[in-house]
């Protein structure tokens, strides 16, 4: 986290508070209290939680040290922090689908409570670091609301009948774009956050990197294609693997994509409105990091590294494409985005930059201590929230996660 | 199952299932529809699925066999379809927790949608056969009556607060009642169901056993008998343990019965009314057949015979208790009377009596196949339907359950 | 355990400890030090661990207790008591296998010392309670030696290539005889052990119960009868299956008993010698409670109960076939003896017997410990050692459990 | 892999294959049959399989695509392959420690007959490919010696009572020498194996990286500093770790490294002598990556990265400390050497250098299918067998390994 806004800037700050606020709240309205009280599986939050854990951050880090601040329940301290050491003790992550009180009404009385208190903060002003925290917190919710949909159809996906989120029409089938590749010459580069305007603190400092010339996709990999590694054995030749991503293979049985299937001999794929027939051109979603290494060694290429890919991200013209729509959530995406559409896995492990230092205090919590055992994402999906996207920001997700929107794009030397 | 209701007697019928229906309903209102939904272990099922598996029976054994009946979603044989493997296949059982939807408030049109159908079967009149279904119907739905208060509180038991399912006025703490024996003279008897009335399937044939004499104590062990356990060591005490007991006790940690805690140096359990003072007078209550065992050793005694209990029973004067008020759930219990207060544990396992055979046809899984590994419990609790009660009835657990409202009853030669 | 040996009989003892401690050793010799040192699943123990275990017995319960005595090792203590809590800690079950020392020589030392020891305390005389012991202790070993040889070719049937226990030569496969039946009147019978003789504390009391007629087959379930049972969908049909039983079928994957399979086309099974053709004629070995229990059900029969089995056994002519060779192992059997050829599964569960009670100290823990959620088997099998069969005795298992050389004989009403 | 020996050398080659293979019968005649037999944990494997498997590999690899070689046991290519997917199927590797047969006698007619034909094949001349093979099969061979010695130590700490691999002198405990500072300039600098000699091909292509200026410790963090780190808390402030790093810290009860506990209030660790004083100066090993990280953390510093190691290594005066000794095995230790001593843990996840290509065929799954969630450990440790330890080589384990001899350098900007 760089705390970089030096004057205050209210108004503005107000309003982005409120937009961000009443985003949660309208994805939210898609779920029933059921639905936001269920947990698929320890990796995923139900919603009602998502919705309270975004209003403790405010009540934990900006409220409560602000001062004269009421809390709104002095046990929801203890069930709504997510992993944060240092504020003490908490409830165990894969057991908040049995904390079906407060409902997911009461979670929203929550949400106005602490709302009508930041609001009143930021109206009375706000120091530098207050302004920093608001920010910080508007991120990190949108953080969760990317993660709220992600969760939602993971729960929706593990019942019988896959029940859709959204209604929205069928889009058509076009075809994919072909493959064609950019050149990006070799050197010296400089790549993270240059400290303007807000990042996490994981995407600094800033740094030089060396490169050896190298090409990538100029779109990421499509269903289409993925049909062909699948018609080729794909998920049947160990060669073709890393040694752990072969026994993921054998354990989960994997053989398709995540929220694949087949009906009557045609693909489908579940997501945010039901079960639908697959589209070639779409870029190829919910595979893990294992699949998508196996799938570049397949195709004769590799995945990008972070650096390579920031830096081959920092020229293209059409950078954004779709980004979350409340009203349509996975529309028909085109690949050829490096910002909206999908995130894309990198061969990078998500580990700290050179001279990486944690901000002091329990928010310090945010990043760095994931270091270990993840793989970098970049890039943004279209369930990302417009304004949360940024070329040197650092997703990252434990190799064999398939939940998130999550695809690939080649590279070769 | 016995049918023996050789004339079809519609209006006292309707008149039960109507009550039977209304309170599990009744039952249901104490809980949020979060609450209805989530699943606290494999064992448990949510409150909602209670309540349209208890809907679900009626339609696959009386409705649509009479025929000309519309379900009300032909998604629901799946999902709530408890363990008939002859009906076809079913959600599995530790996942009925993700079923988010149908909604309570949809499971609630579902209920009612059946018992239209039944209703105007039942005024259409009835066959035998259709009669004791409908029997049998309401007393499965019975039994789910208690188990959606077992598993609504196991599942008020996970959150960290212990909410309370309703509010109720503290009891008083009366003395216990001193614990005196009664002998019963050894020989031939007869035990198990005479077939007149309801019965199900596993309480018959009647037969003969032949019993030593015996003393069986005039009221269950008490929560101010198990602190002398506690208190002497008895959760420390290896040789007080049967092997895999104390294999239990290691890796559950057990120092105490279920829902007990100690604050502030007092002793507190938590239920229905939430976290309160433990009464010393009554009986104690989710131990498991481990605990009662132990329990039995230590006290120089030993666990009755299920023959035993049942010819001990048949001439108490009170022998009814508190059986199940929806408007307290768990009051204040004397531990004297044989049905009502607690389950009782016995060293008997759960087998089939000599020339039992099951019901044709799906109905028959209703009991036959758990005969393995489980043990017999005898009695009724305090959350047992009144009507539903018997002297020949025979519950059954696992040995380590302990969710259930089951206490013990001492015997000696 | 019954002591009724009045007066010390020194000679005949002695010779029968000389005889059983030399079995056990010629049992070993077939085994390599590697063979002896593995540990192929928790509830199997290395041949190496029953040698030193056999002898810890006699030093912890007879050596120690009589003075004077000088231990081989006293690290033994801890590493080769099996479960008995009173005598302190113990190294973990499950963990057998990493024991590499002592060696398998060093164990035959640790033998001989103990053996010497015994050798002298007899010629010097015993008490009546030390004759007791030493009787206890050979019955002990008896019932290692078998599970020695059960445990041994459960090991050798992990391995890839099924190696042999020992040489023997192919046995031809005649006819297997036809299915008869005997009828048993109904009635009051005594069962139990008589306290003549030695006796395990669990086969008595002697007591009495009552019995319905009942047939009860004059030989074995044959592997002939198996394969009908296989032919037509047996292992697929869940109606034929207790609940956990079928659970068991899925998760094993259970399609056949254990170490059968299907080579070629043929049907063969592994044993002390390897693999083998399956013999149309022998009774059927290692299966598990759940399938016999199964196998029954289809034929339209039940598995008797242990007094059931015990009273028809008394007045059979030809009561004992086929006890431990160990030459051989396995050697054809007819299936027709109800004391040698295999153990039989009873639909009796495990319990204590009215008015039993364990032996003081720690040897009482050998039997009553163990009285839950298991399962008895009568007779004996073709790996019981001779003169440790006996008609009351009652042998038991869990119900997944296939290692055991336990097959079934059917009961009709 | 680099092959890059032009002429074949024929008699050097055989002299280094005849000291190599030696070298790992003499560390076998450590550890009896028994010890040879057992495998303590998934991730080790029994010493006999890695006698066994390092002769499949010259079998595999060189013999048989030489023609004209008749295997020993045709069953070895099942049982002894590692992890070559191309290779075919084989033994699953958790359960390497139930072949008791081939015996530990039977391998080392096997390793004979493996070497007669190796040495045939080297005097009758090798290719350019060959030699190769026979290269990389020596050093596959050094890396199992220090597996072997690895595996079989954590075999016997698993023992109760910890016995010694081999009988050594105590050693005295010296002073720790104090810790001093090396700093090191940024800049573009080559790192990577430069193809002259041996090396693996994970080590290549050499490549250029740009470093900032650092501080490089002196020597590695010996057991007073980790005493000093226990002290202050270090186990117990989830502040200093990781997230997945603080989960494995309460998951395994972590509170010292690895083999070390107290005994009557004095530090002692076990290890190839068995349970020693531990020494103050050593350096500190057996820890994982986690507590490494932690460590460093605490200390006000961090881990290199490899880049950092590699190139603070290049003019180290006296590189080479204490390389492996089949006598002593772990001798007393002075952390000043970054090649013999301990493997230090960098901060460098094991990926792929810029350009990496794995070597075609089977034997390209040496290196490349591991790279993913390991960490790179550089130097080498006194268990290494001299000559195989390279400035470039890249061990790598995952974050929780605690088996190897891996300590720890610190670094700082």
């Amino acid at each position: 986290m760089t705390l970089t806004l030096k004057t205050p800037a209210t108004s503005p700050l107000l309003a982005r508070f409120l937009d961000v606020r009443a985003l949660t709240e309208r994805l939210a309205t898609r779920l029933s209290p059921e639905d936001q009280t269920a947990q698929s599986m320890p990796d995923a939050s139900p919603t009602k939680w998502h919705r309270a854990h975004t209003s403790w951050f405010f009540e934990e880090f900006l409220l409560d040290p602000a001062g004269g601040y009421r809390p709104f329940d002095p046990t929801f301290r203890y069930l709504f922090n997510s992993y944060y050491e240092a504020v003490g003790p908490r409830h165990p992550r894969p057991q908040r689908g049995l904390v079906t009180r407060p409902s997911a009404a009461e979670v929203g009385r929550y949400r106005e409570h602490v709302e009508q208190a930041v609001i009143a903060l930021i109206q009375s002003g706000l120091g530098q670091a207050q302004v920093g925290i608001v920010e910080l917190g508007l991120n990190h919710e949108q953080q969760h609301q990317e993660l709220l949909v992600m969760d939602a159809l993971h729960l929706l996906s593990c019942h019988p009948f896959g029940p859709a989120m959204i209604d929205r029409p069928v889009e058509d089938d076009p075809d994919p774009v072909p493959l064609t590749w950019r050149a990006i010459t070799g050197g010296l580069y400089e790549i993270g956050h240059d400290g303007v305007g807000f990042a996490y603190d994981n995407e600094g400092p800033r740094h030089t990197v060396h490169l050896v010339p190298f090409e990538i996709a100029q779109r990421a990999v499509t269903n289409e294609d993925w049909l062909a590694f699948i018609a080729d054995g794909g998920y049947a030749r160990p060669e073709l693997w890393l040694s752990d991503g072969w026994a993921a293979v054998q354990q989960h049985g994997w053989q398709v994509p995540g929220y694949w299937q087949q009906q009557d001999g045609q693909w489908v794929a579940f997501g945010s409105g039901g079960v639908r027939p697959l589209r070639r051109a779409e870029p190829v979603c919910h595979v893990s990091f294992y699949e998508a290494d196996a799938y570049a060694r397949w195709a004769g290429a590799r995945l990008p590294t972070e650096a390579e890919w920031e830096v081959a991200a920092r020229d293209v013209a059409e950078l954004r494409g779709q980004l979350l729509d409340p009203d349509r959530l996975h529309p028909g995406l085109t690949g050829r985005h490096m910002l909206g559409d999908v995130w894309e896995w990198t061969s990078s492990a998500y580990l700290a930059y050179p001279g990486f230092r944690p901000v002091e205090g329990a928010v310090g919590e945010y990043n760095g201590k994931f270091m270990s055992d993840q793989h970098v994402l970049r890039g943004a999906s279209c369930v990302t929230p417009a304004g949360h996207e940024r070329l040197t920001y650092r997703n990252f997700y434990p190799a064999a996660a398939r939940w998130a929107f999550a695809g690939l794009r080649l590279a070769r030397p």
